[in-house]
């Protein structure tokens, strides 16, 4: 995979002077033909050169034997040649001069076999020219920057000029997106499908993107990442800058991921779709699953402003649609906005007494457009309403066009998202032009746009804070932990050993509950003695992995004879459950306090790096899997993040009559471990089972944990 | 609210000879021209009289001062006249023989004051000549029947005639349903705005729905259910005889209800919505959340045969549009269906290599209609196959009619459920009469057939099974229980003391932890020494309600000596915590085994009578809230169909090496709680919580309940 510059100039690809389609044709049906047809039928503002050696023309224009045969220079060659030629015209194209190559011949590393070393040799003469390469196995670019007009694909519509720019990794999902678009009147200004990614991928055109003045709101269908991290580094930048656009991404393939063999829980827990979702929410890109939400979103998201919060106003001619906007706000995240009184104030005296003035507002099935506008205004000046969704319904003395114009009209001052629901198949045409005119996004249905107000809330709240630096603990000693490493792998161990383990994170600044590594009945007693009482007491041994099974954990042992028994008997107990397991004494652990359990962990994604997990303890993880994933390293807004963002989120806050859990110290283990395995590369997979977190200002306690080393 | 005779005749309102439009006008943009005009524009096969009194025609058609006037025989009045004078009409209509009348007019209940009590005359007019009357406050009904083609309503559209009969309480939800199905060519059977419901409600139309054989499949939507009992009767009747119907509901106000007063988690945890989520489960109508859902699914379970199971198979020419229906079917509960060793066969010699022949199926991008015959062939032969998603764009050579015509022609012999996706807007109009003559089923996104395909699945397997027979237990002892209540009524207490709910429950055969209620340090140490250790001391007092915070509770106590100690310090605690409460002594409990913890509860709703609920007990509860409703009486089948909807249902099946849980205890808990609450109305709300369930074959326990009872 080529890493492509940040600095990359793509102009050649979306803005040639000259384009020579290389295989085009005249026969119908044919993709030369389409994508010839393409580019010449769809006011290209260049010129544009057919390559055929069997041709004297192709739809009437000259058309040349080879590339080296154009008199004139070509800034990009379009490629439909069957694949064993590729090669060749790749080279040719080299020695005619030409900057960048699209390759729409398909046949390669999809197919596997001799297509992965055919697209090697495509990719080989493009780099021996400094020729940046497109494809192959995709459907082309287009760009309908008027100035520009390049259909260079074989998609059969051109799309309109707009400001949504989408890069597709399967070009029958772009072609779906193109027909889609095109049906919803949606204008795109660019559009790229960037097949089997030999030396252009997404990041390419993320960055190319960020500079384009035409694109405001940049979509992705996208199938895998070539490069996560350069995506993550992009995609953080782009939206989080003084002047944020946008990044929207299906990434499709939820479910298609195996089970990876993990010897933890947050291994077993994190699938590469968690890692996903960890790197799109880190990086401000909105996730979506359907076409329909991408493109419902970024004509939200492209054409109103930000809600400043998640409270909407609703303004209906229609009671039954004003309720099923409200539950559809609410289950999309919402609020229904309680209206202050000098709000409806002004609705009792702008509207007819029947009407429902309370939120969602009900100006009646007999409202005309006046009504609406006294609605809009009132809501709109609400300081306790962030956007507003407006429903009109075709009744009897509905104008849905001066209704139209009046929500244009009336809305965009108040600088608060509005977008509209007009339930009348029939009537779109007459107010599509002043939605358009306004920018008004519209919808068919109550639901679709409380979704989309939905999103660009959570988009709002989700875009990055200015200062995201991430802490460096210095009370760590790495020393220490460098040689206990060590110590683990002379051992031969993959694992460390429960006090092991313990010892890691204390000397990462972790809490950890007083423990000693006992090696006879007495030094147990002697041990919890100078712990204090409660103990625990627990095997120590390499070959025991579900101690509790083996009868090999003890819990509140109050005085010494207790513990010495306690060792005696555990001993016994594992080396009679398991004959051949090595002893190596007990741990033996103070006994923490009270506290809510919890799951802190990481495992490494081969292509995403370290992932850390947060999550409910206990049978918690296992059963409701309420778990949070994020990509280290992690700041300390984006620890805080993770805790606020689990279902059960409530156990921390206080909740029935407990004193709020240390929430700071949950953060900052998190970014500790952050920083540890970032620090340790070799640590390959851990679970910190239970971090006991205590009450407020009293921290949280590592009360056990599973450490994983690398082969090497 | 009148209660219809489950034998009512509407054909006269549906069907009827001659329709009188009274308050019928030829002014354009009225509701009284809009009436008449569809009446009169849409081939309605009867006679329709306009009647005004300051009109010599209305639309040229001659008027009739009053209906009184009119000289032939009228089956139907459709009533536009302002509302004070609807009472007077509808005497009229009375006098005329009149036997159905619609009033559009609004002004009634809706408004609140008056406006009630004009609607009761206009009810008692009705009665008093027979009169059933639909409304007020209504759009009207629509019949598309041909031999009938009645439009009795003011929306604009006539639909075509379909086998989807669609009742809306609102007049605006209905119109937008009809502007959707215009617009997606959708047929109907009937239309009925219900209105206020005066008189007529939603149960007359599906009892009238049940036996028109015009209607396949009957759609609602809905605000509230008049009387939810009659529905659910009803409903589970149509649902579940012998040719069955299927009913698909929107409820909307999902999120309407305020928060009740309510003295148990139960109580608290019950919303109405989840009273008419349960009633709605068990009566086998399928409750969607939107228009767009109520039409999709509609066509789907309409047009096509359930599936057997929920695995699906995708058959596509484009592999990322696969990826996506795998996602999609994957997120609404579908499995995707291995493939058997012979239909990879079949695929393998039928499709070229580079084709993905395993489920998605890929037929490539370059596939043409045999292609897809071949896949749809193999995989729809396949028994792990239970249904097909078939999802074709158009790509180069690909000829849309004649691979829709190819799956029309493939599918319909193997009976299972197959949906189409096409994803080419403009090409529609050429495949839709192929789809619409075969009934396929056709959506734009792969997300929304499989949505349809989820939603089949679902309804299919919530179909009832035959027998339903609610259990009697009869080794209860209904006297002592009454006794006992006397007991407790007498005390002036409106709930039990935790000794008396154990006492109940033991009369209704539940398994109770071995308790005694002591009254003084040596009875508790003599209990426990019957009991058998450990115990837990427990205080008892009318004024303590939770007891653990006042120090009113002990547990694992093991010796006599422990026990009368700890009954003294509990006393003395309480005393000190609350000095008012009146002390009455302690229950001694031997201590339960471990198990599971759950929570058993039940709490009355005013109109669905007794909704039980079941779910994870201890902080699950509350955080998770992971309980399932039913509305008793319940059969074995929906007591354990309760505990497997639960989202945590693994806890019980044996997850991590534990023993299965006694899932039938559970079921058989459910089953005595129902039989308990129907027999006892005067208990108005109860917790038991926890019900302790220990390992398959040991039953389960209640450890602690608490049991509200009514004022009288």
């Amino acid at each position: 995979m080529a890493i492509a510059s940040p600095d990359l100039d793509l102009s050649t690809l979306f803005a040639p002077r000259a384009v020579a389609v290389i295989g085009a044709t005249g026969r119908a049906g044919s993709v030369g033909q389409a994508v010839f047809g393409n580019v010449l039928q769809h006011s290209y503002a260049g010129v544009v050169y057919p390559v055929n050696p069997r041709a004297v023309s192709v739809m009437s224009v000259k058309a040349f034997p080879s590339v080296l045969d154009i008199p004139d220079e070509v800034d990009l060659g379009i490629i439909i040649v069957p694949r064993d030629a590729v090669s060749g015209v790749m080279a040719e194209c080299g020695e005619k001069g030409i900057k960048a190559a699209i390759v729409i011949t398909a046949g390669f590393k999809e197919l596997g076999g001799a297509g992965v070393e055919l697209e090697g040799q495509v990719l080989q003469a493009a780099r021996a020219s400094g020729i940046r390469l497109l494809g192959p196995n995709c459907l082309g670019i287009i760009n309908t920057e008027p100035r520009v007009s390049l259909n260079g694909s074989f998609a059969r519509l051109m799309p309109r000029p707009g400001n949504i720019a989408l890069v597709s990794q399967s070009g029958a999902v772009g072609v779906a997106a193109l027909e889609y678009a095109q049906g919803e009147e949606i204008g795109l200004s660019k559009f790229v499908s960037v097949g089997n990614k030999a030396d252009l991928n997404e990041n390419d055109f993320l960055a190319c993107l960020r500079d384009d003045p035409q694109t405001d709101v940049i979509l992705f269908y996208l199938e895998d990442l070539a490069e996560p991290r350069r995506f993550f580094q992009l995609a953080q930048e782009i939206t989080s800058g003084p002047k944020p656009k946008p990044i929207m991404a299906i990434k499709s393939g939820r479910t298609a991921a195996g089970a990876r063999a993990a010897s933890s829980h947050t291994g077993a827990l994190a699938g590469s779709d968690e890692a996903y979702d960890a790197l799109f929410a880190q990086c401000g890109v909105l996730r979506v699953e359907t076409l329909k939400q991408l493109f419902d979103y970024a004509l939200a998201i492209g054409m109103q402003p930000l809600p400043k919060g998640n409270r909407v106003a609703i303004v209906t001619n229609a009671g039954g649609l004003g309720i099923m906007a409200v539950d559809a706000s609410v289950r999309y995240g919402l609020e229904i906005a309680p209206l202050q009184d000098a709000t409806l104030e002004k609705l009792r005296q702008g509207l007819p007494p029947a009407a429902n003035i309370h939120n969602p507002v009900d100006v009646l099935g007999d409202g005309r457009e006046d009504r609406y506008r006294v609605a809009l205004d009132a809501v709109l000046q609400d300081d306790q309403v962030d956007g507003a969704i407006v429903i009109s319904t075709p009744q009897l003395m509905t104008d849905l066009p001066a209704i139209a114009a009046t929500v244009a009209e009336v809305t965009p001052p108040y600088g608060k998202p509005t977008l509209v629901c007009q339930m009348a198949l029939g009537e779109i045409d007459e107010t599509l032009a002043i939605w358009t005119k306004a920018r008004l996004p519209h919808y068919s249905f109550p639901e679709e746009a409380a979704r989309a107000m939905g999103a660009m809330a959570r988009y709002a709240a989700s875009i990055q804070p200015a200062s995201q630096e991430v802490k460096c603990f210095t009370d760590v000693d790495r020393e220490a932990l460098k040689n206990l490493l060590v110590r683990v792998r002379m051992a031969g161990r993959r694992h460390l050993l429960e006090p092991e383990a313990h010892e890691l994170f204390r000397d990462y600044g972790f809490q950890v509950a007083p423990f000693h590594w006992a090696h006879s009945p007495e030094e147990a007693a002697w041990a919890a003695e100078s712990l204090g009482y409660p103990v625990a007491l627990k095997i120590v041994s390499p070959e025991v992995i579900h101690k509790f099974d083996v009868g090999g954990v003890r819990l509140n042992l109050n005085d010494p004879k207790e513990v010495s028994q306690a060792y005696r008997e555990v001993l016994a107990a594992v080396a009679a459950a398991q004959p051949q397991a090595d002893l190596q004494g007990a741990l033996v652990q103070k006994m923490a306090a009270k506290g809510r359990e919890t799951i802190l962990g990481m495992t490494r994604d081969p292509q995403f790096g370290p992932l850390l997990m947060f999550g409910l303890g206990g049978t918690y993880v296992e059963i409701f899997k309420d778990v949070i994933f994020r990509v280290a390293p992690i700041s300390e807004h984006w620890a805080e993040k993770m805790i606020r963002e689990l279902k059960g989120f409530q156990i921390f806050t206080g909740y029935r009559g407990e004193p709020p859990a240390d929430l700071g110290a949950i953060a900052q283990c998190l970014e500790r471990l952050s920083q540890l395995v970032l620090d340790f590369p070799e640590i390959k997979e851990l679970d910190i089972n239970p971090l006991m977190v205590f009450p407020e200002g009293q921290g949280a306690a590592v009360l056990d944990a599973r450490v994983f080393i690398s082969e090497q």
